[in-house]
């Protein structure tokens, strides 16, 4: 019998260099080609399994699987999917042991966040549950940088590079215009349960005074009273006010500040960014001319502006997934595990599934400075080695050359189809 | 006597490369200083000519004046400020000569678009009349590429290679997740008036059915029973849809979408980007999940991804100023010129202000496709070489070194203030 093959797969939201991961994973693989057969990618991620549509990698050439290091997205498709408990949709476990079956796969790569590794978890258990053996490898990515032990997620170095760049580039903007045109700005960045991207900003603050003034982390409680002071002091001893808000920035109570309310001239209810609702805030109160701007997807797929050790390390968790699963090691995450700050050094480690499955890491109080508007020292200390280095991709004709690939899939062998 | 002195100031909304254009203005003049003396800049732009607030450039260092290329915003404060004509505030253009004098200023070097080229002309024609000589020359500058005659404005080709890139990375991470998540992405971006910045998110576009797949002109008339019939095509063909919208998109009548009278849950007003608007739209009549990004000052200010074309000429375009300037030719502004369309090349030429003064340019018909949703070849051969070329700033521990400079402003020798 031919060695098993491998089944890959991208969950959740995707990142600048999630592609990278699966450039390693590929790329180690195809070295490994005596213990381990072809990989299979998901498309559109755990659908592709569920749905048997396996995208053969293997008729991919090297020059595009490398490409794949430089293009944002998810290259074979992702997938907000969320297995439910074995209990409550043995279907979907069945279905999926069937085509493992169908198609020789006996290792599971699945490359997300914790929900996502929770997935990883119960493939592995239901593999032993159903007698059918199957190696499953969790590797982290998340621009949100929540996962539990791992030093950082892959994806997050990334995004904070560019929002630290974009709020310095856009500070010098407003700072430039303050006197007779805008003077409150403010940027809404991701980030619904942890501040992390948010406070990647206050990386660009050297003294007092200097941009951003005031980061919303959905971890300290809005106060409004306490926001409009510092927004005047701001623009009083500044001339501005830079301030960054995270998409989950919420009061007291809990209630998302996004959550307002409000409706359109029709009466529809507008699903609102928290940006707006902080710039009428202002102005109502404070009367100050704002602009405001929503990163949004640009800031997780900014591949032109990523960071070479967030590169490196998507990169390395791939291919040490590949090496954990053919050691045989069994329901593993990869991990970033840092060695020491200053100089920045860090090494590939693993941890248990299970310890890493559904559990969030918020930005630890330390991180956040006493009025809860900034980042402390240990948060730069922390946080400046993961935006280090510039990994550009290549351009031609002004444009960045970004993998196309032929995403062919395998020949279906299982006759049922299968709803999802 | 001394050499007369030169004026230089940075007018209205600032881009990535304005000083770029500095830095040319500069450095050129320094080198021939035998003709001309110290480069004075107006602290917030023309309002330091008003205030007697006049920053010494000559006590920067070679080096920070070279790092002006690198640094986005507008190094010596910019402002939104229209002068109005001579009959209607006499006191204004006496003042501006009064300084002038004072300071032994005969070169006025105004850094903007086309309401600051109205401006450039007046100071000259006032010149005139108070039989103070005084040579003003025009250096255009506008992110919104809507000068005329000149082939086109520094500051365009950067904000237009971010928005180009910007959206094909948003694009990949839409299509990437679209089977199970966002399906309809809308990018909004800057043009009040013009299009030519989201013009150029057709770029990316080689085949029909590429993204982006609907882009939004003010010079088209929004009709949404048809934009909503494209958006639905799109989405049943391609499996998701990437709209890129000009702030200014308009219906018939010419009121524009972003002003739809929508207000918050205290009824206040809500000052509205066109992103939501449209989201509202798509969401109300179609149902399909979305998301959307507000570039707002990302764009303009990102010199993270500046163009290097943007860049050359935004320097080329300020050194020529100075040559103009010494060599007596009056009330021009400078000008790019096309020579040649493959390969690109252009040449510094110039116009009398009087023809570009209060003058817009608008897309032409043959650049914006039959449906109105797209840009055509003649577009793309117009637009192409203007992002060509990466610029990148250097950088220190993971981000961008940027110019600071002392900014120290000339001793005042007028007694009396001037409100503005």
């Amino acid at each position: 019998m031919a060695n098993k093959n491998g089944f890959y797969a991208q969950s959740g939201g995707v990142t600048a260099v999630i592609n990278a991961s699966a450039c390693g994973l590929i790329q180690t693989a195809r070295k490994h080609h005596q213990q381990i057969g072809k990989i299979y990618a998901g498309r559109n991620g755990i659908l592709g399994a569920l749905q048997e549509e396996l995208i053969d990698t293997s008729l991919e050439s090297d020059q595009d699987i490398d490409n794949l290091q430089y293009t944002p997205g998810g290259a074979f498709g992702s997938a907000r999917y969320k297995l439910k408990s074995f209990e409550e949709n043995q279907k979907e476990y069945k279905r999926l042991i069937e085509v493992f079956k169908a198609h020789n796969i006996g290792y599971f790569f699945y490359n997300g966040g914790g929900d996502s590794m929770d997935t990883a978890l119960k493939v592995s258990q239901i593999g032993k549950k159903m007698n059918f053996p199957i190696t499953s490898v969790g590797i982290p990515k998340t621009v949100d940088n929540d996962l539990p032990i791992t030093d950082t997620c892959p994806g997050f170095g990334s995004v904070a590079k560019y929002i630290a760049v974009s709020t310095h580039e856009a500070s010098l903007d407003v700072l430039s215009m303050a006197e007779t045109s805008t003077k409150v700005f403010i940027l809404e960045v991701m980030g619904r349960h942890a501040g992390w991207i948010a406070a990647a900003s206050g990386l660009i603050a050297n003294q007092e005074n200097e941009p951003p003034h005031i980061i919303l982390f959905p971890e300290v409680p809005f106060e409004k009273k306490n926001f409009l002071k510092y927004v005047d002091k701001s623009v009083k001893d500044n001339g501005y006010c830079v301030i960054v808000a995270s998409e989950g920035a919420r009061y007291k109570n809990g209630k998302f500040l996004a959550d307002a309310g409000t409706k359109d001239s029709f009466g529809h209810k507008q699903l609102g960014g928290v940006a707006p609702i902080i710039a009428s805030i202002v102005k109502d109160s404070l009367g100050y001319k704002y602009h405001y701007a929503i990163a949004d997807y640009l800031q997780r797929s900014a591949r032109h502006l990523a960071s070479e050790t967030d590169l490196k390390q998507a990169y390395s968790v791939g291919e040490a997934a590949v090496k954990i699963a053919i050691k045989g090691e069994k329901s593993k995450m990869v991990t970033i595990d840092r060695v020491s700050d200053k100089p920045y050094k860090w090494k590939i480690g693993s941890v248990p599934l299970a310890e890493v499955a559904n559990n969030e890491k918020m930005m630890p109080k330390e991180f956040i400075t006493k009025n809860g508007f900034g980042i402390t020292d240990a948060c730069k200390t922390y946080m400046l080695p993961l935006i280090k280095g510039e990994a550009y991709p290549s351009y031609k004709n002004g444009l960045p050359v970004f993998a196309k690939l032929k995403n062919k899939l395998v020949e279906k062998r299982l006759n049922k189809k299968f709803m999802v």
